[in-house]
Formats: structure tokens, C-alpha cells, sequence
């Protein structure tokens, strides 16, 4: 919060147009005291962010001076999104965990349901989800068509496909032809798939079908995506979707899954990915669910009886620099 | 916090009575499922905290097991305090930067003021920040008093010293004998402090004036303590109260301050005080405030009329192993 609130007070911007200013200049700027400008700027010298010139008293950028814009946009849209979504709700962690709902967004909205309801109705927490959301499918999706392989002709089931804007992606990205995709979710959902699917003119090709994923999957296609979803759910409901799945296809029939992993190797101390999940699927997102290591969606997709054609995880060196998720992808055959 | 909530759910406490439990015995300890005690215990597996025998799916303390019972008690002092003064009111901080109130208090209380006026009507916060205070005294006022030179039969001052403790302290601990100590507060802490006097047995000793350190120092002293107190303000404050100080004593009358220390190189990557302490003090507890380099305290007292005799910094290494706090006591001299 130092550094985002630097940001939030416009010190950053203020230092970039004009490199050299005092604490007493900042302070004019930020509506702020200079005694609190110079103490939230400490961390920010400690760091390198920020060079103080102590003999003048003044700042200039120091390493945010050769940070690109759009790095630094997006790694402010995590510092938003964090805010937001996590870190007075983690207060109560305990509590959610105990009851497996995010009792924060209860205590601090009085929002009863998951964080996927409370954005819809409340743009504080919308607005930076949508804004980090956006730059992570920006990366993840082109990703994800590349590796995957959808034979020409397939008709494409987009599983918990939201607002219809996944199956409009996969019409651009999966390089094949003759692709027919079908949104499936809640039937709540329609109208604005349908609307998304005419204005990016792809309702030719498109379709919705709403229903309940932990009811019945519809059958009728030749291949199933499942992509950010399983990971909101504990194990036995990731068990019934994918058995769901399963009994919808026919033999041959094919799942791709998109999901983010815990190394296999939990010790690596670069790896963040067990110090942020955790704690966000259960006490920030859904009350449950979380990411797991690559080998377990493998051996949970054999259960439940699919094989496993491809495993692979997107390469860290490919990410943005500011990404924490590692994402993989597994396409698995139905054989049983 | 999924740390402190792997302790809050019990499941260290469980580990420790019965190693090897599975994380479905560890969800029956904890009310909670499974899946949520798997996700949450793997960055206590990544920092070796507790070791995870994959094979047999059963967990032990690993480093855990280690500590001794007095450190983790004190360390989990820390993190509740955290939990429950700062985590939250940080969401506040850039509002609290700008208004130099504790917004957070207000937004999540109702509470008009700052920490020490809300921890006497909010127990929530008093008792967290109680536990852990009592061990932070229970280390510094010995290492305090063991560098102060107060001479006998002195007539003492503890400015702003609450409701007694700290005289008595001085009593106990200054290795002086013939002091007579006054506490110097505000007027309604008269009652509770004199109680204080009598429980102890130090009466006699003792006495209470009651005022405020901004209008008028008590004058007729021969040494003052400023215990910490001094950064829960900004500069201009400081200076009133170290001129006040000044204009209460006769030339040659002594002034022992208390105060916590960023390093002077701020760039010491092991020293974590510059990433706590300042959005600590503008957003959780005074909405102003801060500590200061060792040197800036000194030349700050030398500004209101002292000659500084004594400037010494506590050693990290005299600390307990999970102290963030370096203090650092400074003995000025009245000269002007």
C-alpha cells in the first residue's frame, strides 16, 4: 500500500514530469503534508524506485524512470486488483475457510455469494478486476489457441463460456475452420452472449445454450473448453464437471483445459503462486477451490476418464513481467 | 494471513500433539474441508514450516516444531496486531495521507480519532495491541534504563507517561536511588494512574500532574523522559514539544527520549522498519508521525536548545527474534 498509495497521490507522475522536486512540492501536489510524503517515500528510495538527493532534498525517478508505460500500467493494475479484491478480506480468512464463503465480501459489502456475483453489482470491485482481467486474456488466450488443436469442421462447446467473448476468441484464434462454438452457462447470460456474438459478427457461427454445468452438460460436440474455471471449485465438484464432460461426449471426443499450476516442486522461492492463491480462491474469490500442480489436473482428468494427449505450461519467460499466474494447458481424449 | 490462519484454524496445535495427521484429520480440528486445509498448508510446505509426506498424504512440523513456545507466542503477537490494527485501515491509506486522520478507524469503526483513543473503547483492537506491547516493553525499558545516567535524589519527569507504568519503571529500573517521578498526561488519566502508584507500592514516590504537553511542560524537574511519544508526530510538533521541554527546565536540566530509528542507510535490504513503520503511523495509528533516522532525532534536539551527550542505537542482535522495533535512546543536555 506505500507504493500504490505513492501512485494513488500522483508523487510518480509528478516526479516524471518534473524530476528534482522537494517533499514540500510533493506535499503541494498530493494535497499531503510533506512530513508523510518523506515517509512513504523511504521504502520507495530503499527499493530503487526512487533516488533522494539528501544534501537538496529532492526526488527524482530512479529504476521507475526505465519501467515502460505499459508495464507499469499493468503492474498498477495488479496493485489495484489486490486492493480491491484482497486485502481487507483477508482479515477474514479464517472465517471463510471455516464456512467455505467469502465471508469478506459479506462483512465489508454485505454481499452474500461469491466474488463472480459481487462484480456484477459493484463496480469497486469490477472496475480493477475487468481492468487486470483484461491484460491477463490479452496474454493467456493467444497462448492458450496455440497450443491447442481443434480439427476443422468441430463443433466447439465453450463450458462456463460466460458472456460469449471465449467462443468469439476461439472463432479468431484456433487457426481451423469450419468452427461452430456454442456458449454454455447460465441462462441469465443470453442476451448479452448474443449480443456480443452480432456485434463482433460472428453469430453465424455462434450459439448460446444456457443450463447448469453441475446438472447436465449438453451433448452434441466434438470438443469441450474448459478454460478458468475449474480451479474455483474443490475437488469433488472439479470431479462432477469433469464426469459431467465426460458423459456428454462420445468416445473420441476431446476436452482442453485451461488452468493455472503450482510448480511441481513447491520449494521453488521464486515460484508465488502458493503464496497468492491460497489465500485468494478461499477468502477473496469463490470460499473454495485454488489451483493445483500440473501432475494432479493430469491424474484427475484420468479418473475421470479422459487420457491425456498433451500437458504443458506456458513458459514464465513468456509472460508479462509483472504476471504472477502460470497457466497450462491439458487436452485429454474421452476413452471410457 | 494464511499463516496466521493456519494457527487460528488449530492446525499447528494439531501437528504438534499428533504429527502425521492427513489433511482430512486436519479438517476435522478445524471445521473446515479438506480441499481449503491442502490449499492453505502449502506455503507452510514452501517455507518449511511443516513438511508434506506426499506419498502417505500426511503433514508434520517441520521448522515449526523448532521454535521455541515463548518466540512463536511473540511472533504471533505480531501477526495478530497486524491483523487487527493495520491490515485492513491500509486500504485507507492514501485518504489518510491526505486528511492526516486515521481513516481507517472511521470507515471500519465509526471511530473519530486516532489508535490510542480507540483502543480504550474497542477491544478488538486493545487486546491485540496490549499482548504485543507487553512484550515490546517488557525488552525495551530494561535496555532504556540501562543506558540512562540519572543521577540520585532527582526530581524525574515522564512526559506523556499514561497511566504510570513508566514511573514506576523508572523506579525499578534507572539504578538511582532518592528519585521522586511524576507522570505528566492528560487530567482523566489521574485516577488510574494514582491506582497504579498505590498497587505498586510506590506512592510515596510518586506523583501525577495532569496537562497537556502542547500548552505548558510542568516545570521544577531536573531530568525528562520522552518515552515514545515523540513520533507520533509530524516535525512542527516535535519541535513544540521538545521547546516546551526545553523552556520547563533550568540550563543543565536533562531530556532521555525514547524513539524508534530507520537506518541511516536506508538501502540496508535486512532492515524492514522503512517498509512497516510509515504507513504504520499515518494509516493505522496517528494519521501522521513517523520514526526518523538516529541522526535527524539528534539534530532535531539540538534545534530546540540541547546538546546532545548520549545518541545509542539498541543491536539488532539484543533483540528478540521477532522484533521489527530498533530503538534508540538519546541523553540531550539543556544549554540555551
Amino acid at each position: 500500500m506505500t507504493l500504490l498509495t505513492c501512485f494513488e497521490l500522483g508523487l510518480v507522475d509528478a516526479l516524471r514530469d518534473s524530476p528534482g522536486l522537494t517533499a514540500a512540492e510533493l506535499g503541494k501536489v498530493a494535497g499531503a503534508k510533506p512530513d508523510a510524503v518523506e515517509q512513504l517515500l523511504l521504502l520507495l528510495v530503499k527499493e530503487g524506485f526512487v533516488a533522494h538527493d539528501e544534501a537538496a532534498g529532492t526526488y527524482t525517478l530512479d529504476a521507475l524512470a526505465g519501467v515502460a508505460e505499459k508495464d507499469l500500467q499493468q503492474a498498477l493494475a495488479d496493485l489495484d486488483m489486490i486492493k480491491a479484491v484482497t486485502l481487507r478480506q483477508l482479515f477474514y480468512l479464517t472465517e471463510s475457510v471455516r464456512t467455505g464463503t467469502t465471508v469478506g465480501l459479506k462483512e465489508l459489502y454485505g454481499f452474500d455469494g461469491d466474488l463472480y456475483g459481487a462484480l456484477a453489482e459493484l463496480p469497486e470491485l469490477r472496475e480493477p478486476w475487468a481492468k487486470l482481467m483484461n491484460t491477463v486474456t490479452a496474454h493467456v488466450d493467444p497462448w492458450f489457441f496455440s497450443q491447442v488443436d481443434i480439427p476443422a469442421g468441430s463443433r466447439v462447446l465453450d463450458l462456463a463460456g460466460n458472456t460469449g467473448l471465449g467462443a468469439v476468441n476461439t472463432l479468431r484464434l484456433a487457426n481451423s475452420s469450419g468452427l461452430r462454438v456454442t456458449t454454455f452457462d447460465l441462462p441469465e447470460k443470453e442476451a448479452e452472449c448474443l449480443e456480443n456474438f452480432r456485434s463482433h459478427g460472428v453469430e453465424e457461427y455462434c450459439s448460446f445454450i444456457g443450463g447448469d454445468v453441475f446438472e447436465e452438460v449438453p451433448k452434441g460436440f466434438d470438443v469441450v473448453l474448459i478454460k478458468h474455471f475449474l480451479p474455483m471449485f474443490d475437488k469433488s465438484d472439479v470431479f462432477r464437471i469433469l464426469e459431467g464432460v465426460n458423459k456428454s461426449l462420445e468416445v473420441g471426443g476431446q476436452v482442453h483445459v485451461l488452468v493455472p499450476v503450482f510448480p511441481e516442486n513447491l520449494k521453488e522461492t521464486e515460484n508465488y503462486t502458493v503464496d497468492f492463491y491460497p489465500s485468494f480462491f478461499i477468502g477473496c474469490t469463490m470460499g473454495q477451490g485454488g489451483p493445483q500442480k500440473l501432475s494432479t489436473w493430469q491424474s484427475w482428468l484420468e479418473e475421470c476418464g479422459f487420457t491425456v494427449t498433451k500437458a504443458v505450461t506456458d513458459d514464465p519467460d513468456n509472460l508479462p513481467p509483472h504476471a504472477l499466474t502460470v497457466e497450462a494447458m491439458l487436452s485429454a481424449t474421452k476413452t471410457a
